[in-house]
């Protein structure tokens, strides 16, 4: 615990348990205007999963990649290479050698106090916090008490892995230095994202399995297919709907042997476990306040657990979108919400809309981009929807970029206004907010006609999504 | 006259004149769900000045100097150069070596005829055009005449210019080597974009002329005042406030000197003259329906003449909003009433929506993207708006892209309205869409606060500049 930090106070407005970007900004936005205070409990670093195991290390690791793949397909640039140490070297500032002074630096700023340790519920508004040195702290909340504990990479129960030392997405984005030979285990936003970077670091062989039919499974089938692709244009070896079912490391360093379900087998020098993520809930004291201590915490859309009117759960704990900008966005609505019940204010349009609006991006190249549903999300959702799509690559706007351009994009429309779009294609990453906008703001297409994409950009693909769209109602 | 597109017919249902993009689209608009036939009058090449002469191959040549610049300046990546020949033969593969035949056969597959000459009015529903060869033929329209001949550089009344051989912006796009040293007339867009192109494919002296205050003057002024900074930076000389006066080439193929209106004289290889454009409007014709040869053609929101019924005009020569893509919107609006009419159907919401909405991009590095109204357009609208502004540098997202991340953000809000947005920084480009698609579809601000921007991208700057706003709105 840090002295500093208010060692003999006992009592907050707010405590929120779990530092990562959702706890952080519950925080901040419960205080910012409302006269409460808080208190981050925080048992690693504060800035959590995001800043230091996930998306910062793995963008900052991709980027680099992005540049060069974009340099090495371009005519007129020449010579644009790697240089691994740099990479690493950036990354290591990226996560600020896993420093999270800045962080605390904000937080106190912010008036918002943080205390060093594993927080427990422990009883009503009650938390108890066990330091790295075991001593323990009760502390309690006047209004609220915030779940923002998070999820760990799932290992899953196959023979002799966990004893052969698999990496999990935190080995992959903190790597010190680059296996020759990788199997992932995994195809989806970690397991690809992975695998980009991986191979463009060096790996010489590399082995995704995905027990699934393809890659990225959740998003647009296309989108899986084009990666897919690329992979093996790049010599990644893809093997859908495969299995592992042994794993064993003879000595502490030396290779990893992978027995595949169809008897097969790959040799590797690391594994990484892309297998989904488990969620913190095992240890957070839930059974002291009545609730099951496993699985993800069930919160209503004012991120409130039902019959427990005090506690509130944000982030990839409540399971309902295991993303850092949504547990962000989870953590304002819980701000705002907390304030307003203390205040005895009307709680308005704090509330967290329906995950039918949740971008995603996935930094691989191709980039990965979509808000809302899929095609089949909506019709799983009873929505009898119309669909339009475009080949990227036949765009002026794409044509300049790389001279390889490979890309395609979908809406999903649902009488006269649209439900999911998938962008998939060098340059798409800030083309998705245009359509989390449209999402959200329920813009109807007759509008949409005249939002004016900027020429030549991209973004020009909604008008020929929309006139493919305009073509198959007039029946052409 | 291309002797295969029905050299002997002289009737269609619409005729365009001028066969650039917003020319292309209104005759594709027109005719592809109405049963109407239509001719496209051409002088030079299908395609016209966008595909040609600007757009297309400035942004061919703009994307290797935007790969280079992001890569020099991200630690992780090493080596890459610019190659000038590679860059110079992509642009000519761009502009397809001034073959317009790729263009004619989609026009041809879209049903739409091609005839190759000058056409002008000769009164009602009559356009005659002459050929090359000095043949002329007459042509009638059943139902409308569209006129989209578009602009061509000005040069201004300056002593010597003319003689001079100054380049415009057809010379600089299509350049075939490189001068060692350029002098630049003007600071919009055209200037910014080839002086950002001339210093990347190496010009060692490059000097702006602009006579107003700044570069960019219709932008928000942080715009032109952060790549000032950049040009200072990088070693291109900018002077603003300040006139040419008298231009001299001694001999063809001579250097030039240009003096200015402090007295001072800056000796150059090549003078690129970027001051506006002037309206092809004096050799169309126009006196032959009542019309003034000269100036911008005005038109309704329908792209209508007031009191000439069947006579439209699109893009650059109605002096709406000089850019491609307002053309290419113009061209469908008027592609669409011109059918309804013809079918005698409602025009229901096929009119050109207010200039308020229009969206922009310069590929300068950083990139310039803006959509809607800035802060001055605003006011001198009588709108009492709200202003947020933001550091795009201080974002997680932006850290990642690049190590000298440069950038700023602003939105103009009118109530519970986006009215307009500014963005400066690189990856800016296809931002601006979510902006445009704001303002149009009049998304409550409040509803905007729900649109989550995926993390880690540039476009979390729409969380940081509502922030701004709620702070600024709560006083703090």
């Amino acid at each position: 615990m840090n002295a500093a930090l208010n060692p003999d106070r006992s009592e907050w407005d707010v405590i929120v348990i779990g530092g990562g970007p959702p706890g952080e900004v519950a925080a901040q936005y419960a205080t910012q205007f409302s006269g409460l205070d808080a208190v981050i409990v925080e048992r690693e670093l504060l800035g959590g999963e995001c800043s230091f195991w996930a998306c910062m290390p793995s963008k900052g690791l991709l980027r680099p990649i992005e540049l060069v793949s974009n340099a090495r397909n371009l005519r007129g640039v020449t010579g644009a290479s790697i240089d691994v140490a740099g990479v690493l070297a950036r990354r290591d500032e990226i996560v600020k050698h896993h420093d999270d002074g800045s962080q605390v630096n904000w937080a106190v700023g912010a008036g918002i106090d943080v205390i060093r340790g594993h927080g427990r519920l422990a009883g009503e508004k009650t938390v108890t916090v066990t330091g790295a040195d075991g001593s323990t702290r009760t502390l309690t909340a006047r209004h609220a008490v915030v779940l923002a504990a998070g999820t760990r990479a799932n290992i899953p129960p196959i023979e002799g892995l966990r004893d052969a030392a698999p990496w999990t997405s935190r080995d992959a984005t903190n790597l010190q230095s680059v296996p020759r030979r990788v199997v992932v285990v995994g195809g989806g936003v970690v397991a690809c994202e992975a695998a980009t970077w991986l191979h463009g670091l060096g790996t010489e062989e590399l082995t995704l399995i995905e027990g699934g039919p393809r890659l990225l499974g959740r998003t647009e089938p296309f989108a899986g297919e084009i990666l897919a692709e690329r992979f093996a244009a790049a010599g990644i070896t893809v093997r859908t709907g495969t299995k592992v079912t042994a794993v064993s490391r003879g000595t502490a360093g030396g290779e990893v042997t992978v027995t595949l379900d169809d008897g097969s087998v790959v040799v590797a020098d690391e594994i990484l476990v892309a297998a989904g993520r488990t969620p913190n809930s095992d240890d957070l004291g839930l059974d002291s306040v009545g609730l099951a201590p496993h699985g993800y915490v069930t919160v209503d859309d004012r991120l409130t657990v039902p019959g427990v009117d005090w506690l509130y759960v944000v982030g990839d704990l409540n399971g309902r979108a295991l993303l850092t900008h949504m547990g962000k966005y989870q953590g304002r609505v819980v701000g705002e919400v907390i304030a307003s019940r203390a205040a005895g204010t009307p709680l308005d349009g704090y509330r967290y809309r329906d995950r039918a609006t949740v971008p995603q991006v996935t930094f691989t190249d191709p980039e990965i981009g979509s808000a809302g549903l899929t095609e089949a999300q909506a019709r799983d959702a009873g929505l009898d929807v119309e669909t339009a799509e475009y080949d990227l690559a036949a765009l002026a706007g794409t044509y300049l970029l790389r001279d390889d351009y490979v890309g395609r994009a979908k809406l999903v429309i649902d009488g006269d206004t649209l439900v999911g779009a998938t962008f998939v294609g060098t340059g798409i990453a800030e083309l998705v907010h245009s359509a989390t906008v449209a999402i959200v703001g329920k813009v109807p297409i007759a509008d949409l006609w005249h939002a004016v994409p900027s020429y030549p950009t991209v973004s020009e693909v909604w008008l020929r999504l929309l006139e493919t769209l305009e073509q198959q109602r007039r029946g052409k």
